[in-house]
């Protein structure tokens, strides 16, 4: 059950060592995370922009209150839906969910290859995506869901204990 | 790096042996693997219910055509969001996300234990949803999002190959 600790153990990052680069490579595989996530209809509705270029990430921290951090990430993985990606509505109606579960296998593969990152929303915050659109130049059909600042870690805090027993109903609904 | 197969490793299974029981420590387990995931503000916008009574299973596999495999499962877990958990609006925003990254967490929880799982949606179809709602006594302030059956695999497909290098741009949108 060592594959568990993964996901047990991991937890939100948001101090970086600025000094140490993230390679190309390690970027990569954590997109190829992303891309092996379930997807509704298998439409894979997701596209994602791998940000590491210190201007920009520094004129993205500017714009986004809630992504400080990314003054001091050594990139960023900006997640991105397409809604129009088939043309029966199925992106449509699931590019939210499918573009989430990538996500977060982006912040597990983080964690296992020893960086840290941390989730940070834009969709369905008008003003925040709108931002983030313009300074990456992305098309009207796309829609940018978050950013993720990414980075090594200079702390590790241990996670937060999330468990709370009421929140799990066996069978029906228990109140 | 041992710890990425996880990720990369994980696909959708859709046959279960019928005979096989999931212990119930087990399904503990694959919850607690959900409430592990991040969410906006740490709100936390979710609950589960476990279901693993045959009769409950075979209900659901009536009433949902794209979860016929509920037939097969030991066992379902059914994601729910609460939009209305915070009163500055957050979960109302951000629950489809919270939910998704925790039904991901479960996902890779069942594989990390030997286990088998598929995502099978519900939200925003209002009549499945409706139809669980009703099977499962859900209150009207909680949305169920998905249901997942789980079991003991009778096979293991390898993962689709679903890397597409036109996905990953770098830096800015490139088309």
């Amino acid at each position: 059950m060592d594959d568990l600790n993964l996901i047990l153990m991991r937890t939100s990052i948001r101090h970086f060592d600025k000094n140490k680069k993230i390679k190309r490579d390690m970027l990569k595989i954590l997109v190829q995370a992303g891309m092996c996530a379930p997807s509704a209809m298998n439409i894979q509705p997701w596209e994602f922009i791998v940000v590491s270029e210190r201007n920009l990430l520094n004129l993205l921290a500017e714009t986004l209150p809630n992504a400080s951090m990314l003054r001091e990430a050594g990139a960023a993985i900006v997640v991105c839906g397409r809604p129009g990606k088939d043309d029966r509505g199925v992106a449509e109606k699931f590019w939210v969910q499918d573009c989430s579960a990538a996500t977060e296998n982006i912040l597990l593969a983080a964690e296992a290859v020893g960086l840290g990152a941390v989730w940070t929303g834009l969709y369905p915050d008008e003003g925040r995506l709108g931002q983030v659109r313009s300074l990456l130049s992305i098309p009207k059909e796309i829609i940018p869901l978050n950013v993720i600042p990414i980075g090594y870690a200079v702390e590790k805090p241990l996670p937060k204990d999330k468990w709370d027993e009421e929140k799990l109903h066996w069978e029906k609904w228990s109140s």
